[in-house]
Order: structure tokens, then sequence, then C-alpha cells
């Protein structure tokens, strides 16, 4: 008998319940012919305007109880339904073959899904994802198949599933609902980001899970290390009884931390931000007690509609985040957007190797309205806070001083149409490509910060696609060019009086930080959620000796070595 | 009246004559409905079969006049005629639709050329411009429309073309074409490379050419700046004779360097190695004066063909390359394949960022017994000459070890096997990745040279796709950045006692030569025609000198600064 299964661990805690099976509902799809293809065009037309009413419902749902970024998901399932590439070769294949309509929308939705399935990527594997939870709905309508309903589970359970949907994972009631675990899926699929949202345990991409695990068994999700433990005996039950009281005695400590600053263990201060994309997010940080915002991802400002937002809109935005801050420093990015990252509504040429193409701050100097309206609305809203503006992808001198010139410009109209604009905002870029760490002397005269997007500067410093699983062996943060180069970074700021920041996935990361401590990094930014572990690690840490070990650290070779070391000195 | 045309200059040198039209063949392609659908498939394959035919003539000529590397553009040809992805589908429009071979080919050969326009990408548009050429040949077969013979041209003329294939340039006999002028293309499509081989001058992408000559024109065409004369009057007549007389002169003065050594104005010694793809380049090398092979690149071994190349194959090539360069150093690059280089018979899966994916190196160690065999066939080569190997793409030190392990293997074991290995081959690796660069005072304990290869690295230093011309701006040589890694790599290399070699573009760059000079760089590799200029600018320059000039150099913040610095020192 199976007593557990492995999976990746997605959301942290421990939970203990019944299992309860989540079944995709039964849908076959017969191909038949029809005769009266305006009346299935007409089937078709009824069971997507039903499925935009439930969606629309779940998007407010999801606004109000979690957040515009995770509503933004439901926006793209909104924008699948009404996708002329989409409905159109349905529609074709009813008209034109007198197919009936499931059979139309399955055999297209199935094109659709295999064919970004195929691209061996990430992001177009979530894509997939997207569309299967779409059609799946419509097909249920015009099946007349009811499918399940997680919201009106009113028992503790632990949800056992193939694959949760978003529309899925919305549902769950975390009253109820104590945890998930599901066959496929990874760290970074919709749903795990939702269960941590939500602070459910999850273990997600639980091979075998659906064939072992029947309805009704007891179960604990371990959502530290992946683990499901199945029909528990008395001693695994009690052993997972003791992991969790440590992990929630782990978190009423690190929740003392809360008002504290974060402080070395010699007493030297560092800052701990968070990273957010929606003004919502704020009261998240301000929870965790972080000290600053490290990384306001406009984008999402960007997404989920059908055209730019405008100055009045961003201007609300931002000016929302920088009051709910009540003066703490706030980084604002300035759009980040193409590469992976699209809007339905600017159309970009395809790119061979889009990491490496026109986006970010290339883009917005392309299309200088675009930017100008986004610096004039930050520009506004600079008198409600804190305000730091951060410029991404910065490859050159050149494209700094462009940038910063158009602001200068907004600045000066704004001022001359009588408007109030603050008098200190730091004007600073992102770090995240090599030829930029390598230059950071040069840009430090000029910048007020540095802040240093490991994710990306990892990428390019490897030439390796963070996104691609082949090369993923050299996706290496501990690898002692990539700390070099940070300690460039780091340095060039100190020596001209300015500050470092780090907003990338580094930044929260234990092993990362005794490093980053030592080479006197001055600012941290991670998620909000890592904010009270980072600063109790900290005050355990002695910035000086972390930083006399930075000699020896940067004289290693490999990314393992410098792990081991570290894990060494700090055990 | 347009009395001149700019274009962009793809092959040296300047000629005058009579302008030649050479227009495309009138290929009207109806579309009608044929009732002997098995009629319509054997006339397909009969003008397949011609094209086939003409087409290993072609092949067989290039081989024999030109090169290896050339001839196999047409194997390429050869292959999308046997191509099921394309026949396929023409076949079947002719079985199930009834439409005649023309517009069936036609229709499918389109939809594949408008799909790789669409991709936004050099290489994918040479591939367009490869089936637009077989199509062509295919329907003036089918149509019974003979194709202008441009090896019939009797009489000295200058080609003008809106475009020439790969089989009109092959086709070009130098004794009576003095050099060509196409509408459209680029310095790196199939024509102008053959242009530079065939020392023809060329320039091409000249807009709105086709509607400005008229046949029999009197033209000169200026493949130096990139410009065409139209029925010039006598003093351009004379100006560009001039012009044309000193090109001449300074040709017969580097041709005097031939058989010297490359020596700095105060007596340092440097090495100018070429850059080859095939063995018959080596015959260029050696006419040029080079004193060694910086840059022999295996993967042409691998294209063009069904299968990948026995050990027997790789040891006559390497073999013949070895022999023909007499002692000479000779670095062999180890298979550096993926990326934008793909082979027909090895499917790699899809990528969303291929520069940044599974490639050269890591492809070898996924696939460790196709690399066994390369690496027995390079080892047992080794005897007939100066041979140094060179792993392509190596971003951290355990690539570069586990690839000489198996090298150290492959070694013992022929050894085992009583087969003779040379004792003093060098180990070396490409510094093209960032990583590399910045960790190089640790990989210059273990590999015995580096050789640099800038278009990679400058591409990943700026995170800039260097075929994509959004952000072409990007691709940068002088950034202070990329030299700066530069001089990272050379001295880290002098501080072990090993040498560094640049086999990029920029080793042949007139602005980069003396900084290069200047930061100590031991070898030069570059295109073979580009040595004796090279050596000719060495030798006037003093090496003490540029290296008194680095620190500024490098201090400097912009690309254009450095250009401008360097400009102001050696005029």
């Amino acid at each position: 008998m199976i007593t557990s299964l492995s999976g990746i661990a997605a959301s942290n805690g421990i939970a203990f319940a019944k299992a309860f099976r989540l079944e995709n509902p039964k849908l076959d799809v017969e191909k038949t012919t029809v005769e009266d293809t305006e009346k299935e065009i007409s089937r078709l037309d009824a069971a997507l305007a039903k499925s935009v009413a439930e969606l629309e419902v779940i998007q407010q749902r999801t606004r109000e109880q979690i957040s515009d970024k995770e509503a933004a998901i439901f926006g793209a399932h909104l924008l699948v339904l009404s996708d002329p590439e989409l409905i159109g070769p349905v529609k074709e294949k009813i008209t034109n073959d007198k197919q009936n309509a499931e059979s139309a929308l399955k055999e297209t939705a199935d094109g659709f899904v295999a064919m970004f399935e195929a691209m061996d990527n990430e992001y177009m594997k979530e894509r997939a994802a997207d569309i299967r939870d779409v059609t799946k709905r419509v097909l249920a309508h015009l099946l007349g198949v009811s499918i399940q309903n997680p919201s009106m589970i009113s028992e503790e359970v632990i949800i056992i599933a193939e694959d949760l949907t978003p529309s899925d994972t919305v549902q769950l009631n975390p009253q109820f609902v104590q945890g998930f675990v599901t066959e496929i899926g990874g760290r970074t699929s919709h749903s795990a980001i939702l269960a941590r949202t939500l602070e459910i345990p999850a273990v997600v991409g639980a091979k075998s899970l659906m064939a072992t695990i029947q309805n009704g068994v007891s179960v604990i999700v371990d959502g530290l290390d992946g683990q499901v433990l199945i029909d528990p005996d008395e001693a695994t039950i009690a052993e997972y009884q003791t992991k969790k009281a440590q992990y929630e005695e782990q978190k009423a400590e690190w929740a003392k931390l809360k008002n504290e600053a974060t402080v070395t263990a010699d007493g030297q201060a560092v800052e701990i931000g968070a990273n957010i994309g929606t003004p919502k997010d704020t009261t998240g940080v301000l929870e965790n007690g972080g000290e600053a915002i490290g990384l306001y991802r406009t984008e999402f400002l960007y997404m989920g509609r059908d055209e730019f937002p405008t100055e009045e809109q961003q201007y609300e935005a931002y000016a929302a985040v920088l009051k709910a801050m009540e003066g703490k420093p706030t980084v604002v990015r300035t759009l980040d957007i193409g590469g992976d990252k699209e809007l339905s509504y600017l159309d970009l040429p395809k790119e061979l190797n889009p990491f490496l193409g026109l986006r970010a701050i290339r883009l917005c100097l392309e299309m200088p309205d675009m930017f100008r309206t986004q610096l004039r609305a930050l520009l506004r809203a600079s008198v409600h806070g804190n305000l730091k503006i951060m410029f991404p992808m910065i490859a050159t001198l050149e494209e700094f001083r462009e940038a910063k010139a158009l602001l200068l410009e907004e600045k000066a109209k704004l001022l001359e149409e009588g408007i109030e604009v603050s008098d200190s905002i730091e004007v600073g870029i992102m770090v995240e490509i090599p030829s930029t760490a390598v230059m950071a002397d040069a840009f430090a005269k000029e910048v007020d910060f540095f802040s240093i997007g490991t994710n990306d500067l990892i990428q390019y410093t490897m030439a390796a696609d963070r996104m691609n699983e082949q090369v993923s062996y050299l996706y290496q943060p501990f690898n002692p060019a990539i700390l070099r180069l940070v300690k460039m970074v780091i340095d060039a700021s100190h020596r001209e009086g300015k500050w470092t920041g780090m907003c990338g996935e580094m930044a929260g990361d234990e092993i990362a930080i005794p490093i980053l401590l030592g080479l006197g990094l001055d600012e941290f930014s991670m998620s909000a959620s890592s904010i009270l572990k980072a600063r109790a690690q900290i005050s355990k840490l002695s910035k000086a000796e972390m930083a006399s070990h930075t000699e020896r650290i940067l004289a290693l070779g490999t990314s393992d070595e410098v792990e081991a070391y570290v894990k060494s000195i700090v055990s």
C-alpha cells in the first residue's frame, strides 16, 4: 500500500483532513453532422454567453476577495472567449463542415492547446491551461453537464485533483479547504501562486495522485517539504503535529518582528521591502512589517484591459500606493512589457528571441507618448509619499539619459501648468543586464540608486533562458560570476554615496542573505510573506563576520562550492 | 534623372561595365481543376526530378569551383525538394482538391515563405529565400518557361537584379561578370557571402534599383562604399578610376605582406589567423598569409546531409586541415549546433529563446555519444599537425571539466587501442558568455587558452539579439563593458602564462584593432580576406602607445565615446 507521495512544495504549512476528490466533469464529445447550422451557432453563442457571465462573477469575486492581480487571470479567460482566432475557426467548422458545436470547439481548442504545449515553455503551457479551463466550461454548458462547484464544500477537506484550474482555486473557501494536492502543475502555475496568496498549504506535481488517493481517506499535506501522507498511522500524525506546531511557533516568533527594524546581530541596519503588483498588495506589505516597497511592477495596470490605462487611472493607482505606504520608500518601476509579457491591445512584431528583444525601457523609448503618460502620472502622484522612479532593462548610459530627460521634460511641463511635483524623487535603474553591472561605476555618477534584478541578470550572465527546463541547471544565483557582478554594483554605488537594493527572487533566499549582507547590500526586496522570516535570519547574523568571508567566497570557482561554503559558516 | 543609388556594401572593389538586367522569369500561375490527378502528380514528380538533376549539377560545380560550404546551400535546396512537409501538402491539394500542380505548389510554398518571413529574423528570412528559389525552378519546369541562365553571359557586365538566388550567383562567371547590384538582401545573405568569396564587387539592398536602371546603361559599382553610379559623366568615371587604382594599389601593398610576420611598429609580434568552415578554405588562408587557423567551425561537416558524419569522415576533414596548415596552429571548435543552427536529422525541441537555450557544448554534453565521435576523430587527426581543441559556449567550470574529461577518456581508449595521439594538444574554450569572462581567472588555471567570440559575447552582455533589427543599436562592440570584459580575459590568461585570441568579427575591425593591441590580445582571427589589411594596419601601430591609452578608454562611458577617442589617436 502506498503511504506517501512526493510532489513540489507550492505553498507553506501543514494540513490534516479528509480527501475530497475534485473530478473533471465527464465531457464526452461526439462528432456529428448538423443540418441547421444557424441553430448550432446560436447554441454555441448561448454557451459562450453563459460562460462569460460566470467568469465575470468569478472575476469580480476574486477582485474583492483576493486582488486585481489574480482577477487578471479571469480577464485573460474572458479574452479567450472573445478571441476571434479561437471562435472564428469554431464557427467556420459549424458553417462550412456542418460539424456540431461541441466537436468544433473541442477540435479547435485541442489544436491550440497542443500548439502551446509543444512550445515547451512554462509561460506558453500556462496559456494552454487557460484555454483548457475555458473550453471545459463552455463544453459543459453545451453538453448540459454540471461542473463540480468547490465553493459548496462545507466541511474540512483537502482537495485532491488532477489539476486545479484558476477558477477552481478561487472558489476554495479557506475556512473549509485546509490544503490541496494536484497531480500536475509547477511552482509558478496560477494555482500555486493563488494558494500562497490564500495561505493554504499545497503540493503540486504529485505523480499518480488520482490513481492513489480515494475520496474520504485521511491525508496530511506537507507544503513545506512537498509531501503527501496517506491514511497516516498515529506515529506519523504525531510527527507532523509536532512539525506543524514548530512551524506555527516559528511564524508566531516572526510575527513579533513585525514592528521591529531590520538590524543585524552586530547592530547594522538594512532595509527590507516588498515586491508588489497592485495597490491592494500594500495591505500584505504592511501586515508583514515591510519597511518599503522595493519594486512596484506597474505592468499589471496595463494588463487585462482593452486599451492603455489613462494618465488619470495611473495617477490614482500610484497615489493609492504612496498614500498607503505613509512616507515609506516606494520604488516604482516604469512599464516592463515585451519579451514574454504581451498586451492584447499592443501589436508587437514576433521576435525569435523575445528575452533579447524590444522590451521594457527599449520599448518605452520607442513609444515616448505612452511613456510620457506614465511619467506624468508618477510625477503628479509624487506629492503623496516617498516616490522613487526606476527604469527597467537599462543597458547603456544613453538609454538612462534619454529616459531621465523625458522625465525632466514632463516635470517642467507640469510645473508650468501649476501642478505640484515632489522635489525629492530619486531616479534609479534596475541592474539586470551584464553590461550595466560591469559599467556600474559610470552609472553610479548619474543615477540615485540601483536595484539588482537577479532573475534577468542571472539569465543573461549565464546565457540561459530561465523558463527553459533544458538549461535550468545554468540558472545559478550562487555562481561566483553573479556574486562578483553584484559586488561591482554595490561597491560602485557606495563610492558615489548611493544605495543598492535587490528585487529579484535571490533577495529573500536563505543562502543568499548572508552573502548579500557581507557584500553590503542596502535594501532587500522580496514577496511580503518572506519579510519576517528574512528579518529573523538577519537579526542572527553579524554583518562584519559575513563581510570577512566575501573575498573567499568570490574566489570560489562554482555555484556548488559557494552554496557549501555558506552552509558551513551559518549552520 | 537619377544618377546614383545607395545600398549596402556587400563585397569590396570597384567595377565599371554595362548593366545586364537579370529578370525574374514570368511565372503566371492559374488555379485550375484537373480530372486526372494521377497524371498531375506525375507532372509534379517530373518537374521535381528535373530540378533535382539541375541542382545536383550546380552543387557539384560549386563544390569544385568554390567550396563545400557554399555547396551546402544547394544541399539545403535539395532537402527542400524532398521535404515531406512541403511536398506532402502539395500532393494532397492535387489529390484531394483536384488542383493543378502549379497552383498547389505555389500556394503551399507561399504559405511557408510568408510564415518564415513573418518571423522577422535574418536566418529565417534566408530560409524563405531558399524556398522561393527552389519553387521558382520547379514552377518554371511545370510551366515550360526557361529561366535566364547567367552562366551564358559572354561580355563584361554588371548584373542588375531584384534579388540574386544562390543558384544565380554561383553561375556568375567572374571573367565576364564584373559586379552585381540587387534591390533586396543584406550583408549576410547567401549571395553577399558568395560575392565576397568570388571577389566580385557587389552592392545589395539598393532600393528602387529595377525601376531605375535599364539594360545596357553604363554603371559603376562601388562595393567599398555601397554606391551605384548610373550613366556616369567623365568626371565621375575619372574619380572612380582613381578610387579603384588606390584600392588596387592598397591591395598590392597588402599582398607584399603575405609572407611577413605580423609585427607592430615597436617590434611586438602578434598572430593573425583565419576563421574557416571547411578544409578547402585553407587555400584562401595560406594565399592570404594566415599564420594560423583561429577558428575552424566544424558544424558545416554536419550540415547538408541526412545523418551524422562518421568518425572516419570527420577524421579525414580534420586531418586535411591539419596537413594543409603544415604545423601552423589550428584551433578546431567542437560542434556548435542548436540555437538558430539546425540539423535536418536531429530533432530538437522548439525553444522560446533559442539563443539562450540548448546549444553547442550544452547539447554535446547532453548527447555524449555524438560528442565522443567528434573527439575521437580530432584525437586521431592530431598527429598530422598542431591541433588545439576549443569548446564553445562554456558558461561554468563544471562544463569545461566534463568536456575535458570526455576528451581524456577517449584519448586513453585510443592509446589502449594502439592508436597514436599527439601529446601536445592544447585544450581551450570560447569566451562568449559573460559569466565566463567574469570568471576568467578561475578558468585560466584550467584551460590552455581562451578565444573570445565577440558576436555572442556582445549579444549576451547587452541582452540584445544580434539578429533583431529592433535592438540592433545595442549591438555595440565598443561599449566599454565589452572592452572591460575582454581585458579581464586577456589579463587572467597572461597571469597564468596562457594566451588569448579573438575569433569574432571584432578581431578584424579597424577601430577595434588598436584597442585590442593595447589590451595585449595575442591572436587575431578573422576572414582570410581581411588578414593582409589587418597586418598592414598593425605594422603601423605601436603596441606600447596603444597600451598607454587603455586606462582612459576603459574609463569612458559609452560606445560612441570610445569610437571617437580611437579615431582621434590613430588618425
